[in-house]
């Protein structure tokens, strides 16, 4: 075949392969959102139809022909992004298609059937393990489960092949192209950095008050206040909803149809605030891509962390800035003229930027957020490489916790067994949350510069340069750039920790007045 | 392949196919219902993909070779019920499963693809003129591409097969196994006494004054009403909801997942509450399906006659008897204190029955309605046997109006233009709103006959005895049995237009105080 035949082909199957998914999507947003209870079976069994269709297509034997014929050589150990440089006849994008499509093929292909069926059934199983587990707090009903989970894992790591360690190809199926060994690098440093700033905030004589942020607040008026947020940001409600469901996120589902979803809690103003801007901040990213990326694999994220940059630059960065609460802590009284009668702006914006070592991920502040990570991560790694085993999980877990945080668990339920991610063969997804912290500061560093009166404009409550320039910048991309290229694109360097660190430094030396 | 691998065979497509059509009902479901506006493009090119799909295993010569192998002949003019009922060793259930699959996948092959895309096209542009040739009340607009769409749909009937006439091939579709002729003979039966009535209560000197149902009443209140009357009828919201749509419809997500919509108007009382009920009892009739009908394709309404039964028995022969509104008139009072104050139950069951000859068949009552499906049963066979030209159709059917209703259109958007079905190709649906009409009066009179308290239940608003006596003998059967061995299976006869009369009949001459 031509490169053009080549390409059609692929283009093809491609453009079936993400309305398969934008199907699936609907699927499981319906299901987290609006379908009645007894609906479950007979998702199940969609859902289950719609990924043997998916299989069938990623691994259709035409695109093994095509890439073939484009002279793209799958058998190698690992992928390497030097080998799609030199397809001759494509544009950059058309490159970047083929190389997403390449690594899709080749994971897919890797993985006999059984294998994956096997990995779905002991997933399944032991996520409900784990929920007994967690209820009951006793690792050992999940340990047996896990045990399975991670044998199959480990298999699966040798089947997609790895250069140095096994942990590599699990964590490329979440930020594509990066290798452990860079990862460990970006960690070592700023591991350090980071202990030190938490240690001089705990041991700050600052004492600050958010005890007026767990109130009553009436629900309606929260969506309210949300949903005008999200208008402020810019996200376009003919092109996206916000529904509620009982764990929050966003999904695709529709190249102009992103939807988010969040939760509300009566006595907690915090958690569907921040929240939705979260989120917001997510479907923004996934209602920025090129329109010539209509109904092309490219329109994605480029990664899990630059996905989540985008959702930290939004709520944290932006979000739980003084300028941004200047501009809305105004609105914000007035839905809750009661309950913050007698609390400043200044007390609000410390109310939301506590810094507190606690034992729990999911409320951890913007400061103590990757150590938990951290956390995981190594042991992660450590469980890959045999370093540990799954019964040492508990003890290793509450160690860590009291080296890196200064807190020990008094039980598995507050320490290991938290999040449900290893019980569903997520391993390799938590390094994500942090790279998303590390780039939304060094991608702010750059906005700031490239914007001269920023900090004016959020104070005033506009937003636009802000989506403004993420979109320029890193939206309208989509998986164009592997994270790392994007990263240099947009900065002009690779990730580098420093800024998060400094970002860190500057902002909380303020709040604790630390020296 | 033996009988039992090819009746595997074929049920692991029938599986997957009603599978199919779930996701395409939910994809569906969701564009009337909660997606954002410019979600549109995506979704129609996600239902693309889905029809392609199912046209690929509607179309799968394993279900040829199956069929081979049960014996079945595909290659006869018209499919015989009787050509399935030699089959050895398979129960009735999976006679009536192969039976199905056969008239599907007959269908299906007779139509070269090249002509069901260009029908797509045609009737997708031939609905946007119909809409154009509405809105400025003109004909002409409309006519050439209802000419191109009955060209095409002439020639489906020819490839498709019949015995007696073209409209045969086309009824089929909506009426499986039923024939022009028997359903002439049916409507022959009724035409002239329905008119006779229609003229008595047209002459009859009683005024009856409706004019309450159009004073404000509060929607929210409406919906909780209309929960209220669902779940007295025995509407399950674990396995289904209720929405709002521009156009009232019934969808089936799940096996145990049916969702119905309706619309709200402040200055209607009525079309709410009816549309409701009506949707409530084609719900049922979807949730009433035998368990172990799961993910079979018998797993649906034996017809749209039969669908449509359950849907006016429950608005009409129910929910506008007396004795329902003695239940539900008090609650409905509490809902709506002042505008229904003076209004007795008495009053409020005559102005919901009341009989008016009218130019729009959505706004007809259940003695008059009859009489405009007539008109366009009429219209359509003259059509497809070639005795009227597209172009002489206003004039046609305001004769027929004048005729029949006695009232004649003064213009196109109130006569030939009022309906959305012949723009999208429905020739062949009208009759089965009619046949609904029919079977639902049929079938009641057997439920009075078997349940002896029938009245006084009703009166007291225990609806459970007509939902426990619908599902014992209709919904649990599926499509096991065509409409009119489901007819005679359930009352001992085939369907009689004389049980509709005799209910008009009786009910028409107490509100009229005909003689």
């Amino acid at each position: 075949m031509s490169v053009k035949d080549s390409l059609e082909t692929l283009k093809k199957i491609g453009s079936e392969l993400i309305r398969i998914s934008q199907i699936s999507a609907l699927l499981g947003w319906d299901q987290e959102t609006y379908m009645p209870r007894e609906g479950i079976d007979d998702r199940a069994s969609q859902q289950a139809l719609l990924s043997g269709w998916q299989h069938e297509r990623l691994t259709d034997p035409k695109i093994g022909k095509a890439l073939e014929d484009l002279g793209v050589d799958i058998e190698v150990k690992r992928l390497e992004l030097s080998q799609f440089i030199s397809i001759p006849g494509l544009s950059e994008e058309d490159r970047a298609f083929v190389r997403e499509m390449t690594r899709n093929y080749r994971r897919e292909k890797k993985l006999p059937k059984s294998l994956v069926e096997e990995f779905a059934k002991e997933t399944s199983i032991s996520q409900s393990k784990w929920v007994e587990a967690r209820e009951r707090s006793d690792f050992e009903i999940f340990a047996p489960h896990l045990e399975r989970v991670l044998k199959i894992e480990m298999e699966m790591a040798e089947l997609i092949g790895y250069e140095s360690e096994p942990y590599d190809a699990l964590l490329d199926a979440y930020e594509p192209w990066m290798t452990t060994k860079e990862l460990v690098n970006v960690f070592d440093r700023f591991e350090t950095a980071l202990k030190n700033l938490v240690d001089r905030i705990v041991d700050s004589s600052k004492e600050i008050n958010d005890s007026f942020l767990y109130k009553r607040y009436n629900v309606r008026k929260q969506e309210a206040f949300g949903r005008e947020l999200l208008e402020a940001m810019g996200f376009d409600f003919d092109k996206g909803r916000l529904d509620v469901s009982a764990h929050p996120f966003t999904t695709t589902i529709g190249f102009s149809d992103v939807r988010l979803t969040t939760r509300y809690s009566e006595n907690n103003l915090k958690d569907a605030i921040f929240g939705i801007i979260h989120e917001g901040g997510h479907g923004l990213y996934e209602l920025g891509f090129s329109e010539n990326l209509r109904g092309n694999i490219l329109a994605e994220g480029a990664s899990m962390g630059i996905h989540e940059s985008q959702s930290r630059l939004w709520e944290n960065i932006i979000g739980r800035s003084y300028g941004f609460w200047s501009a809305f802590y105004p609105k914000l009284t007035e839905y809750f003229e009661d309950a913050l009668r007698r609390v400043t702006l200044e007390d609000f914006y410390r109310a939301v930027n506590i810094v507190r070592p606690s034992l729990i991920r999911v409320m951890a502040d913007e400061v103590t957020y990757n150590l938990h990570i951290l956390v995981r991560f190594k042991i992660e790694r450590a469980l890959l490489n045999r370093e540990i085993s799954v019964n040492e999980l508990p003890r290793v877990w509450n160690n860590e916790y009291e080296y890196l945080l200064g807190v020990r668990p008094s039980n598995d339920a507050e320490g290991v067994l938290q999040d449900i991610h290893w019980s569903l063969g997520y391993i390799g997804y938590f390094p994500t949350y942090s790279l998303g912290n590390l780039y939304s500061a060094q991608f702010y560093m750059k906005m700031r510069e490239d914007i001269e009166d920023l900090d004016e404009e959020i104070e005033r409550g506009n937003l636009r340069p802000v989506l403004g320039w993420l979109r320029e910048n890193i939206h309208r991309y989509g998986k164009i750039y592997p994270a790392g290229e994007l990263c240099k694109h947009v900065t002009g360097e690779p990730l580098n920790p420093q800024y998060f660190m400094d970002y860190l430094e500057k902002k909380y030396s303020e709040i604790y007045s630390l020296n």
